[in-house]
C-alpha cells in the first residue's frame, strides 16, 4: 500500500511522528526493557510522564491555575453524566444549547439528573443550516450551568462564540480541543475524549475551575467525581496509562509544531482548500452556513448518490480511508483533525476533483 | 539491558509475543496502512476483533450463552459503583465477603447506594493470616447479591471456594481472571480490569447473567449500565479499541499455549517454586496459611527489613524489575501473572538464593 491519508471521524489518525516513536520504544521505553504500558502508574517514570503532559497541556491552552487538569476514563459519554451529577449542587435547572447530535445526546443523558432547558439554536440562513449568535441564546435564570458542544462532527457544525452570563459555562470539546486558541478562563469545565485531537480511544480529559468541585451527588460514582480525581491527580484509580503516554507525546508534538496558534492557521487552510473545492462545484454540496462550518469536520453530499459506492471505493484504491459519512447522514464526511496534513487535504481535492471531471 | 522480567502487579508485563506482533504491526495493522487504534470502532476490521474477541473469551472460560460479556471503561473501582447500581434493585441491603484490601474498598463505595453486611472472613491459623471457608461465611438472608474478591492483590490472598447461595455472586476478579478455571454459572457477575491478565490498562471486563440485566437505578451514569453496554455491544460508546485489540491477542496467545487449563497448571508450577523458596530459608517470609496463599501475587518480607532498598536495588541489576511491596504494606512482591514465565521466576529464586547467602 502506498501512502494512506485516514479521514476517520474518530478514533481517529495520531500524528505520524507520534507514531513512529511510539513503534520504536514499544517494548523497550526509557531504556527499561519493558513497555511503558507494563509499569505501574505509580512509578517514578509514569509521574514524570504524567507531571509532563499536564504543564505541556497547560501551556498549550494557556490554562490558568485556578483550573484542574484530569485523565480519565469513560469518554464524552460518561461526563454526559458527570457533568449534571458534578454540577447540580441544589439546582434542577441547566441550560443545554442544542446545536446538533451530540449536544442532544448530552441533553439526554442530562433529563436522569435535572430538568435541562433545551435551547435549539438552529436556524436556516441562505437555504443552509446556521447556528444562532451566542448573545440570542434563551439562557434561563435558574440554570446551575449552561452546557454546549462546539464542534458537532456528525452534523460539521462549529460554534466559536460564547454567551455573555455568570453561570458556568460547559463543553463537550472532544472534537475540537487543540484545534484553534480558546480562553480558557471563560469556562467553568471542558471535557474532550481523546480519539479525535489527543491520542487513543479510552482517554477523556477533563479541565474544571476550582470552585467547581465542591457540588458533586451523594449518589455519583467515584470515578467520576471531578474532587476526588483532582486530589488524587487522575491516580484515584489505574489510569489508561499507554493511552496518557500517547496523549503526552502529541502535547509534545503539538509544542514542537509551533502551539496552538501555528497548527488552527494550519487548520484554517486545510479547511479552506477542501470547502472551497465543494463550493466551486455542483456535484458536491456542504449544506452548512459559511459561519458555523466546521474546522474539524467536513460532510459533504455528491449530487448524485447513487455514486456513493463509487466513489468512497475509487478514492480507497487512492489511499483516501475512512470518508463514508456517519450512518445517520450518509454521504461523506473528511475528518481533518491536528495530526491530518495540508498534503492528504490536497490528496483529497485532487481525487474529488478528478473523480468529477469523470462522472459529472 | 539483558533479558528483564517484570514483576510489576499491574499495569503488568503482557506476554511478550503478543507485544512483538503488536509493535510490529503498530502502524501498518491488517495491511491498511493505519494503525489498529487510528481506525472506527464501528468498521467491519474492528468489528471483527470485537467478535472473535469476544467467542474466543467465551471458549476460554466456558461461558455459557445466558451471560453477556461486556468491554467497558472505568476499571474495577468504576464497578465497585456500577454493581450496586445495577443490581440492587428495591433491595438496600448486599453481603460483602471482606477478605482483604480490594474487597474493603469495594465496601466503602457500596455505601453509597447500601448498607453492605460486611461479613470478615479473615481468620488467623497456624500463626497466618487464612481465610474461612466459605460454607462457613454469614451471609444474610436480605442481601441482593454476594460480592467478594478471590484474589487480594496487596495482602497475596486467594479465596477458591464459592457459599451456597441462591443470590447471584459477583466477584472482582481483576487480579486471577483467566488464571484458573472457574464454573461462570456459579456467578451473576464477573469483572475484572484488564491490566493484570488480559491486557493494558484502561479496559474492563464485565461477565453478566441474562436476568441480572433489568434491575439498574435512574440514576446510574448510562456508560455503567449493563443493559445498555449488552444491548449496543459494548459500544454504546467509543470503546478503547487499541486496549480491546491488545486484550483479543492475549486471548488468541492464551489458546495457543492450551487454554486455562495449561495456565493453571503452569501458575501452579511458578508459585510453588516461588513460595517453596521462601518457605525454605528464614531469610524471608509469608505471612498467608498454605491454604489461601495467592498464584498469582507473592508478597514476601525480609526479615531483616533494613536490606530492602539493597534487595531491591541488586534485584534490578539482575533484571528482576518491580519487587517493591505495596506502599501500605511495604516489604517486596512479586506479582506472577499468566505472562510471567517460569524461567522468570526461576531467575528470581536464583537470585534470592544468591542474595540470602551474601547478607544472611
Amino acid at each position: 500500500m502506498d501512502k494512506v491519508y485516514n479521514f476517520s471521524a474518530g478514533p481517529a489518525m495520531l500524528p505520524r511522528e507520534v507514531m513512529l516513536k511510539a513503534q520504536k520504544e514499544f517494548t523497550n521505553w526509557n531504556g527499561l526493557g519493558t513497555s511503558v504500558m507494563e509499569i505501574s502508574h505509580r512509578s517514578k517514570e509514569f509521574l514524570a510522564i504524567a507531571r509532563q503532559s499536564e504543564q505541556d497541556l497547560r501551556e498549550l491552552l494557556v490554562i490558568p491555575d485556578n483550573y484542574h487538569i484530569l485523565f480519565c476514563q469513560g469518554g464524552a459519554r460518561a461526563q454526559f453524566a458527570a457533568v449534571p451529577m458534578n454540577l447540580l449542587g441544589n439546582n434542577t435547572i441547566a441550560d443545554y444549547v442544542d446545536g446538533g447530535y451530540w449536544a442532544t445526546s448530552a441533553v439526554k443523558e442530562a433529563k436522569r439528573y435535572c430538568t435541562p432547558n433545551v435551547i435549539n439554536v438552529t436556524r436556516e440562513r441562505d437555504g443552509k443550516r446556521a447556528i444562532l449568535p451566542a448573545n440570542e441564546w434563551l439562557l434561563s435564570d435558574d440554570a446551575a450551568y449552561v452546557h454546549f458542544c462546539p464542534n458537532e462532527t456528525i452534523d460539521g457544525i462549529e460554534i466559536t462564540d460564547l454567551p455573555e452570563t455568570n453561570k458556568p459555562i460547559v463543553a463537550d470539546m472532544s472534537s475540537n480541543i487543540l484545534s484553534r486558541p480558546i480562553d480558557v478562563s471563560k469556562y467553568g469545565v471542558i471535557y474532550a475524549g481523546a480519539q479525535k485531537n489527543i491520542g487513543p480511544a479510552g482517554l477523556t480529559l477533563v479541565i474544571v475551575r476550582d470552585d467547581l468541585l465542591h457540588l458533586a451527588k451523594d449518589v455519583l460514582p467515584s470515578v467520576l467525581n471531578y474532587k476526588v480525581l483532582a486530589d488524587k491527580e487522575s491516580m484515584f484509580n489505574t489510569p489508561p496509562t499507554f493511552a496518557w503516554y500517547l496523549a503526552a507525546e502529541v502535547f509534545k508534538w503539538l509544542k514542537k509544531r509551533g502551539g496552538v496558534e501555528a497548527i488552527y492557521a494550519h487548520n484554517q487552510q486545510k479547511a479552506a482548500l477542501l470547502y472551497d473545492c465543494i463550493d466551486n462545484s455542483s456535484f458536491y454540496r456542504n449544506d452548512v452556513h459559511p459561519d458555523n462550518r466546521s474546522l474539524m469536520n467536513v460532510p459533504f453530499q455528491l449530487a448524485n448518490s447513487e455514486l456513493d459506492d463509487t466513489f468512497l471505493a475509487e478514492a480507497m484504491e487512492h489511499g483516501l480511508h475512512a470518508l463514508k459519512g456517519h450512518r445517520d447522514v450518509g454521504g461523506m464526511r473528511a475528518s481533518i483533525y491536528n495530526a491530518m496534513s495540508l498534503e492528504g487535504v490536497q490528496a483529497l481535492v485532487d481525487f474529488m476533483v478528478k473523480f468529477e471531471k469523470k462522472y459529472a
